[in-house]
């Protein structure tokens, strides 16, 4: 059981925040966690903070009462990085959403962390720059930091880890700091600014990123293409990189995947193994890469090349593409869904999917494939009855199964979605020695242990 | 004073290494760092490893008797990165340079950190891969990983942030630790390569070195343009960048640059401002990059635009590039030459180069100025008489109102050089409170400061 919150805490937070520090419980089930496969954690209070200074005051009342923090943004994490496991107070940053600046000749701006990334993109939509990472979920810009997102245009821009320029964050004791100034590069010390992305808030809650921008493309081509089979439709993707070939977005979705999206979005393609494709740059550049990633996939038996060229044509191809979690989760009703995440070396991929496909289809429950295969990284989504324990059982050791593979694959445990609390054994399986550094790190920055207790490791 | 090694540690380093350590003050001397505006700091021993476990076993030692351990690849850094300031072991790795593995259909390889960055492209070079980092010395792997070097081809390909896939260290009580697994990208804890990465040493000794590559260009095409001045040539590059024109390299070298180059490689340019570009890709992108940049080379009064697509032409362009600084240095027989390095937006890159060669007419020493202006990164080579302290004292001044400046424009003290020995007050300055959490963690993970000591911070 968790101690009640003293009553200085409260008192504090209160002259501080007013009516935006609450204990309501409805509010605290609301930043419990995603659900999922594991429990919600509620917090015992969410504080709706507005400033650096209130994130600072805040972490400092915390501090001194030794009061657990967990930071929260809009709560579309996908291994309860937010879940409350050791109590505490829920640090909401979804008020704090200025666009600090924006320098279009360096081509970055800076941000407040709860922030959404279509929001920014909406403020930028004047400037002819674009944000290019895109996860899927309209994630904050703290949220997509802390967890080091990445996800369909990955393959072309990079990910957070490629994005970020640098970050305001506040300490476990309640100091301000600038990770980095705005230069493009430096060798300044410690890369504070890598520590703090995808530290999932263990080591500190990151109040403002500054961020790389790009310029829209000149032109974009979208395609969809189907393949005999999975590996078909990998291997036409590995192909297209080794030859250099520049991907903006590179997705697989396999057949289950195809047939839910057909049935939400009324569309009428091939239920089968199809990549989704995006090419980005001057016009002729385009469709040279168009034309070369046709001759690819006609090699591996690929099918039709069907173009979306003109915007809203695109459009309702990605809106497919990016509801199809969605669309999978509405193909068994009263099913919750589980999202897994790997990512291998590119070599290994076709073999990944195919081993894993094998052991979904001894499964006792519906699944689907899906993934941005351009950089080895694949989810299973998983649909479970929740009155049905033998298939949260079933599901576990699938997951346990296709985690070993990754890593025996030189792969990874999670390509983007984080280790939270439902990967923190995966995460001592891949990197062993490697995670007792990274309890040093977080000793020597909090010392006290309240940065989002529980996630990462034990 | 320094007290001597203890017996022990010598009768354990000989016992493990044979010949292979050595106290002859002949090869300390040779391991005291490179010089430059600080002064040499020998170690007490040499210790040639040959292999991971070698290292671990001696850094156990050392350990055990609290003797400092400095790695050092090819010595070629600039900081006084590799002087033993406290005394100790200088761990020589540049017999570690087996090339481990290389993954031609995953981009990447694995290399022992004393191999050479042009060793490894002779390695490679019948597999249409390479690797781009290109800090000019020919410095170990190793060494670039640890202090986080780029170079003339980083506005392309990143640097060694961007280009390290994963680690092997040994850690400064001698565990054997992976930072990362071979996956393009993970999600998976805290970011332990890029930690290691620019860590100068002082967190652990990197052994192995995983690297994405690429492939070699269908087409390269470089060129030569004189400007103006320093601010349109600067102006070119940065406008290039801003149209997202993809330059693989944007060198900047001052008329005092070109008079040495002249001098040097008997070439004949003008010896004004200048711009030496390079641009990779199909042979149409190449010409259609280099007829966009010729546009705006001519709007801001760049001359002739002076093409060298051949191999041996481009080569002999790049080879006076390379030895600029040898070119520099020769130019003022006797002196002895500081490299000064900072980075700033580059929307601030103009007004910082001019400022700065403000401040150099009115130096009592020669100096020229080049860099990689695609990334706001530039250097300043002094060429200071050693038998004057005032030049010295002036050098000093000079450079402490660089690092101001750039600084002030919201840049960072060293773009590509580290901050070894001689910017660690800079550091402060740049990064305040951050310097603190670099602390925290240097002291989390090597307690006794034995990695390295006094480096970065003092």
């Amino acid at each position: 059981m968790t101690a009640p919150l003293p009553p200085a805490l409260i008192d504090k937070a209160r002259a501080l925040l007013g009516e935006r520090f609450t204990t309501a419980g409805a509010v605290c089930d609301q930043h419990a966690g995603a659900g999922m496969h594991l429990r919600p954690l509620p917090p015992q209070a969410v504080a709706f903070v507005h400033s650096i200074d209130e994130i600072a005051a805040l972490v400092q009342a915390c501090n001194a009462s030794a009061i657990a923090i967990i930071p929260y943004g809009a709560g579309t994490s996908l291994e309860c990085h937010v879940g409350a496991a050791r109590g505490g107070v829920c640090l909401d940053l979804s008020g704090m959403q200025k666009l600090i600046s924006v320098n279009e000749e360096d081509l970055d701006c800076t941000v407040e962390a709860g922030m959404t990334r279509t929001a920014l993109n909406q403020h930028l939509r004047h400037t002819g720059l674009f944000f290019p990472v895109d996860p899927g979920a309209d994630a904050t810009i703290g949220g997509m930091a802390s967890t080091r997102a990445s996800g369909t245009t990955t393959v072309r821009y990079g990910g957070m880890r490629e994005n970020v320029l640098g970050l305001t964050v506040v300490t476990p004791t309640g100091e301000v700091v600038r990770t980095a100034r705005r230069a493009r590069k430096s060798a300044a010390g410690y890369d504070l600014t890598h520590l703090f992305v995808g530290a999932e808030g263990t080591l500190g809650v990151i109040a403002e990123v500054t961020l790389r921008l790009f310029g829209v493309p000149e032109a974009i081509g979208a395609a969809v293409c189907a393949f005999p089979s999975a590996s078909a439709a990998t291997t036409s993707v590995v192909e297209a990189i080794q030859q250099g070939l520049p991907l903006a977005r590179a997705e697989y979705l396999d057949g289950a995947a195809m047939a839910a999206v057909n049935t939400a979005f009324k569309m009428n393609r091939e239920a089968g193994d199809t990549l989704f494709l995006e090419f980005h740059g001057a016009p002729e550049e385009v469709s040279r890469c168009a034309d070369r990633f046709k001759a690819i996939a006609l090699g591996n038996g690929g099918g039709e090349f069907e173009w979306a060229i003109d915007a809203e044509a695109r459009s309702a191809l990605w809106r497919a593409r990016h509801h199809a979690g969605f669309a999978i989760a509405a193909s068994r009703p009263g099913a919750v869904p589980w999202s897994t995440d790997v990512c291998v070396p590119i070599s290994r991929l076709a073999e990944c999917i195919v081993q894993t496909k094998a052991d979904l289809a001894r499964a006792p429950f519906p699944a689907a494939v899906l993934g941005h295969i351009g950089d080895g990284n694949f989810h299973v989504v998983l649909m479970l009855d929740p009155k049905a324990p033998q298939e949260l059982a079933a599901a576990e050791r699938f997951n346990d199964a296709l985690v070993a593979r990754a890593i025996d694959m030189d792969g990874t445990c999670t390509g983007e979605h984080g280790v939270g609390l439902g990967k923190r054994e995966a995460l001592v399986a891949e990197l062993g020695a490697g995670v007792a550094l990274m309890r040093s790190i977080k000793g020597a920055l909090d010392p006290l242990g309240l940065m989002n207790p529980e996630k990462i490791f034990r």
